[in-house]
């Protein structure tokens, strides 16, 4: 299949690289080629008139739970403890297969629907997950999220390497399979060590949760004596790749301790805000050389999966926190969404750009919103006025999965049943 | 005509009244029923089946400039000085009529486009944008912003009583003028005294910037040994009734004379973090019983005109900043957002909810966004995971100006086109 985008005013990011009038051709899932407009190639298959619209990288959502969907918008503008052990801890316990992979589902129509194309998801009954992961056409590093103690860790750990096996590498590469230790809070000292052996031996990264609150980071030194990084970088789980969502409070040892070992970062700033955690330091963590990526967290606690909504509080909120116009410009913010991310997920080889002979994960936005004239600059457009409903058509590694805001892989009237069954089935 | 609404979600912010299943009654430009489902009434001219989707009432901006569309993105992430001297002031000495005109067109093409129905604008060539806001069929309370000091003022609040004279309640009363004094930084005390007077003369409304920054503050105590608010309530200004954006550095002295003179608030959250302001305290601000609306600001430092983005914002800042996750909740934020703007714009009688006898402003959401799924709380649904994308029909008194998001009153072609010129002549 030969698709050439036309007319299209393009954001590569593949360093400054932007062309008014651009055009894009793609052929077996891989861009082979993108810049100035050029004429239909011969053997084009399909033409996508982007109209003048912006075509840029796919969004990369570095930090979810997508099956959370199920319990959008249950229980808001609650303190923390009432959320979690009144609402959202009673809900998962009556989680089942069929709830997480509808769940699942639900999310990748949401994220299809918003421009992203790639994300990190941790949570369990991941199977169910992968195979929803699998028929939306999605890229994704999928974990089955690992907690517990000495007594009951190995199950969970157990199902991760399983997940491993099955599941890593699936659908073309599409879908990874990591492991992840959830947090120090919740992980014993062994069972982190577990999960960072796991991944050593199935030579994977780790995506974890890490200093996201003070009550975190003041329990870990209760505890331990050390900081969640500290504890984290002892047992071992920055010996391999790791993502590490939230990193709200760390000390500059900690910030020299996840550049040396290259960990990045998954930016949430809406979770954060939400859930009343604080704000990360993004401004000196960026001034470490550590990778920033830009996450949404689960739709629990954001309550949505619209990464351009994330791009524009992360360009907004740390200027208003310093009372510093110039921090975060748009485009380091539009870096965080797509070649930061791709890097936090070990894909920037293949991802996180419009490249010739990258894999070709693109969006086009309406060139018909209002609120996208004029465009004077195309990265400050998509990062200040763009909204995940501009998003008119998305394509994940050289396949239209939504064109002209229609769904092309996923049923959602079939989702929508199947999100009201299991809504039913767990009294919401 | 009369237009039946079926199959709708309805928040009414009439009180807590919502219909999961309801229908409204749209005659004459009056609503003249909402409630539980009925059936189809005799002589209805239209139907619109909502699918389930959620119909609401129209969102208020309480504060924006809306020709600064045409200076959307050509300055971001910049010094505030840097901002305003070397960007904005010498853009703005190049405005002409038509480009005020277009820009106005463009906002109010955005602003129909995300469910905006009313606002309050405040800028120059007002005559252009009262144009460009009938032709588009939006409410709008207008202000010919005054500025000067003692040689310049006169001309221009001449030209905004003017603007009175020929506009205030055109459009069978969509359309207001009000008097605008632009800042106590910008005009001298007898500039702020004599728009104060010039109000009370018409018996109109002010609205006014105050307490932005801490410079306005600090330069005003050196001027004046004053706060801004207490300058402007010695001008005279709070004698009417006054709109009052951004108040971000208010004192407790401040918020009890605005509180006795029943000033509202146009809080604007982005704006305020993308210019490097600050945080409005809220929290304080509510606890004093002032009414809080909620603003867009222009496009030059937001870049949207989108208020579901500014809802969300609203819902979230307050929380991350006082760690405390249970401030302004989803509720009060729409609040803002609707009856609050309404008050703040003196509309309250006749707009800013969806009940029988108000004003048939009012948006329809896309039933099929994957990110409204599932909506177990409407109101939390809106204010968490909506975005100004998700509307796909907007009225307003009565008349339909969005429907399945085409716009009818307004040719986008042209206005891009417009607006194109525009840029080209002043040089962007």
């Amino acid at each position: 299949m030969k698709i050439f985008i036309d007319n299209a005013n393009i954001i590569t990011m593949d360093g400054e690289r932007v062309y008014s009038h651009g055009s894009v051709v793609v052929e077996h899932g891989f861009i082979q080629y993108v810049g100035e407009k050029i004429s239909k190639p011969a053997g084009t298959d399909k033409v996508i008139d982007a109209k003048g619209g912006i075509v840029m990288p796919g969004l990369i959502n570095a930090h979810t739970h997508s099956p959370m969907t199920l319990l959008r918008g249950c229980a808001n503008d609650l303190a923390l403890d009432t959320w979690l052990n009144d609402h959202i801890f009673p809900l998962e316990e009556k989680l089942y297969d069929e709830a997480v992979y509808y769940g699942t589902l639900l999310a990748c129509a949401e994220m299809i629907a918003s421009g992203t194309t790639t994300f990190a998801d941790m949570y369990f009954m991941s199977e169910s997950s992968a195979k929803a992961i699998l028929e939306a056409g999605m890229n994704a590093n999928l974990s089955r999220c690992v907690t517990g103690t000495h007594q009951n860790y190995k199950k969970r750990l157990a199902e991760g390497r399983q997940l491993f096996a099955d599941y890593h590498g699936a659908g073309d590469g599409s879908l990874w399979v990591e492991h992840s230790a959830h947090a120090v809070y919740t992980c014993s000292r062994e069972a982190l060590g577990a999960v960072a052996h796991a991944a050593e031996l199935d030579g994977c990264g780790v995506h974890v949760h890490l200093s996201e609150t003070m009550k975190e980071n003041r329990d870990c030194y209760s505890a331990y004596g050390k900081s969640p990084t500290e504890v984290m970088r002892d047992a071992g789980l920055f010996n391999v790749p790791a993502n590490a969502a939230h990193c709200v409070y760390l000390s500059e040892n900690d910030m020299n301790i996840l550049e040396a070992h290259n960990v990045s970062i998954a930016h949430n700033p809406t979770s954060n805000l939400k859930l009343a955690s604080g704000v990360a330091n993004i401004k000196e963590i960026k001034e470490k050389n550590i990778n920033v990526a830009l996450g949404t967290d689960g739709a629990a606690s954001n309550n949505a999966l619209d990464m351009f909504s994330e791009l524009k509080l992360a360009a907004l909120l740390h200027k208003g926190m310093r009372l510093d116009p110039t921090l975060i410009n748009a485009r380091e913010a539009l870096f965080m969404a797509t070649l930061g991310g791709a890097r936090a997920l070990g894909r920037h080889h293949e991802r996180g750009q419009l490249k010739t002979g990258y894999r070709a994960d693109l969006l086009v936005l309406d060139a018909d919103a209002p609120a996208l004239q004029p465009m004077h600059d195309p990265i400050s457009t998509v990062v200040y006025n763009g909204c995940g409903g501009h998003v008119v058509t998305t394509m994940i590694n050289g396949r239209l999965v939504m064109e002209n805001r229609v769904l092309l892989t996923l049923d959602l009237e079939r989702i929508k049943a199947g999100v009201q069954r299991a809504a039913g089935r767990m009294g919401l």
